[in-house]
């Protein structure tokens, strides 16, 4: 049993600071590393890509809409080559920082709404595939189990990945509960760890409803910017580890 | 003899229009396409490399300090280490559309405030170099003749190329007159051509003192963003080829 | 009979020009000026202040989304909390530009998606009222006939004024055709006047669907950033006059 | 003997949170509020004037350049126009959130880069003091004693107050050691502490070269951003009151 850790980090920008990466990276097995409109900036992008590598996790670029006030979590209706051009123009610009430093990108995560977004819409999750594709066809895309996302970066090719989130409450219909509703983000770390184990070893997670779902689930997703990230990342992956999963970046299990 | 003519184009952003490249690139060799940070966005970037390469029209990376409202045109005081991030990640997310559409990178001019600094402040200088090599060593960087940011290519074992400007009033020790300075323009377009023809000729230009210098000139920018700049360019083509220059871009000239 | 005629003007951005202000002026009575978010910056709010202040013109705020790559036409999804802090943070600032100059705004006039949404939308059309409210309770709020952003104003107590487009094409509901259909923008010039001419005196338009609806008009918009603006508003205008039709701004008719 | 207690706050934006207001206003007399250019947001703005009020703490606006990126703390070469037109924005904006709960803007302290340039720059200087007097002519004008910002405030007959810093370290002109220099910050608390009374008190401080120098003092700066900022604000007022300080804004002194 295998699962790679992900996690969302370099999201500080200017005199900013966001989340404590340097005490999640020995936790997690990826990194998807902000590109700059949504948070991070060309310095934060190079120091996050450099501590990744430090630490050996793979490095994903983690483009979303061009709205530093918002932190890219707001909707907003972009055409899609407006899209396709964002993740060009993002995960072109970290997998220069990435290559600079003598690595390469793994995979391409969109961010928030970018993400939430495409993986109910056919349209922008193939924009996304379409930008993804443009600067490599090996990066692999990141979607929730069964998502138009992950629909779309398989159409075209591109290797993907299904995503969990271990402190995030599911409905029935596999999607996430909306942040906006009370109980979306489960807080009890015990809690989030022996979600996190269900998901790696059974494929399943229980529901608002009550239910027990299905979860293909090849990369599990730890929050990076709530306190306590670290601590948490680290619980979950000592569980998974006594649990016997393996915990691996995707570039060493993809083909 | 031979010369490049070079150009700043893609520097639309959104809804605002600048220049009119379509009718500029028949005209020039190689095309100084903005980043996004001073001018460009995403999609123009796009569109602006298609337009170049359906011109056979060699690409340049055209990065700029981040002053949308300044057009990247007000001294910004930034760290080396940020001039070579802002490098990094402008080059590398252009170079992402080019390689996209199959082409690949030619050169790297820094863009107005970003360019005059550099060409005078060897640490400036040395960051653009260092920001351009971290991306591809075999990019050619732009600069004024014997200015600091020549050296410091030269030093990094970057290829370089020697810039004038036909249109730019000269002072003696080769730096252009600055723009707030009256004269510092000319405006007068056989003027302008002749210039130009001389430029590449005879690699000399008279100054704004009444005396004649030597100007080492690989390249000839011309503007675009001022009205007539397509006719002007092609003016000043035709008058190079009467007189016996040809105008090609370096990428089929250095080594 | 009277109507006011209204244009959205300062939307140039630094180097960016957007529209002939200076041309348009003369022809209408009102103007929207933008306020640094979708388009204008500082330095074009105070000359379009300016320029209004010398034709005569009643002055409005103009405010948009932070959305300067998708001039403010993009939907973004913000909370009403951020709608409202964003109608302050905009309208205060031109207001100060105005009073600098001796002069008091007269309007408010959400810009593009903004306006769109908020029309259609009870929420937001309540936290654009409340944040106009909070600036200044005598500026008169602009919107579609029977919009929810006419509610919302009239709930606050605002003084509102009821807007019509001469070059847009209705639908049977009284909303305006998405720009998204063909046949949304009317761009014959004779027909943009008749419309116009017949909504100041009949109040009435004729629908894609070949209906004939009633609309409430007190302030008839003319499009600033087409080419020929300026032209088409005079027209309208001299048809307005001739066919009896006084062309005055709100701040003389409202109480 | 009286004094003010300034601190810049409300620089958070977005999602990223700077300093700890609520922890700071208790201990100070007046608030500097940043107004979105290099920190703050609308949202941001209208809590931080809730809060100073709630604290019955006067409020003054803190414009900036516009630089997000770099927090205002870097040169930005603007003309004098720019500036001006960018302190009318930013001072407007805050004083429409200030007007919206009942309250008054009491001055205008300059940020970063734009505070430290327009001190030694008389036209810069003008340029700031001309977009204050363009608000509001009963505005505070801060700057450093001596410096050309109260020069230029004092000839347009706006009330100005000279400001210290009791965290800073002085040079013998009175000026202070620049960020870039080591010891320009002074850490130790009990130093501090004692330097802010002798401030206060004498109206003279040490410099690094050995010397005492006299410095006018009405209000003295206390930085916000700091990790124990709000515990070494609450200590400096402690010894200034045990000192027989009393510390009150300037609202309730100046004429």
């Amino acid at each position: 049993m295998r699962i790679d850790l992900n996690s969302d980090v370099g999201e500080s920008f200017g005199a900013w600071k966001l989340g404590d990466d340097a005490a999640l990276m020995p936790a997690i097995s990826s990194a998807n590393i902000a590109c700059g409109f949504h948070g991070g900036d060309p310095g934060v992008m190079r120091e996050t890509v450099a501590l990744a590598r430090a630490h050996g996790v793979a490095i994903g670029a983690h483009p979303g809409f061009p709205d530093l006030a918002g932190f890219g979590r707001r909707d907003l209706r972009c055409t899609p080559q407006d899209i396709e051009d964002m993740v060009v123009y993002q995960v072109g610009a970290l997998a220069a920082f990435v290559a600079a430093q003598g690595g390469r990108l793994q995979h391409v995560k969109a961010h928030g709404a970018l993400y939430n977004m495409a993986c109910a819409d056919a349209t922008m999750a193939a924009a996304i595939a379409r930008g993804t594709a443009a600067v490599d066809r090996s990066l692999i895309l990141f979607g929730l189990p069964g998502s138009a996302l992950l629909e779309a970066g398989l159409e075209l090719g591109l290797p993907v990945a299904a995503e969990v989130f271990a402190d995030r409450a599911y409905l029935t219909d596999g999607t996430l509960v909306p942040r906006s509703r009370p109980g979306s983000v489960i807080t009890d770390e015990s809690e989030v760890v022996s979600r996190a184990v269900r998901m790696a070893t059974e494929r399943t997670a229980s529901t608002v409803e009550g239910n027990t779902i299905r979860l293909e689930a090849e990369t599990l997703c730890v929050h990076g910017d709530t306190p306590g990230a670290a601590r948490l990342a680290r619980a979950i992956r000592l569980a998974l580890e006594r649990a016997g999963v393996t915990v691996q970046s995707l570039r060493d299990t993809k083909p």
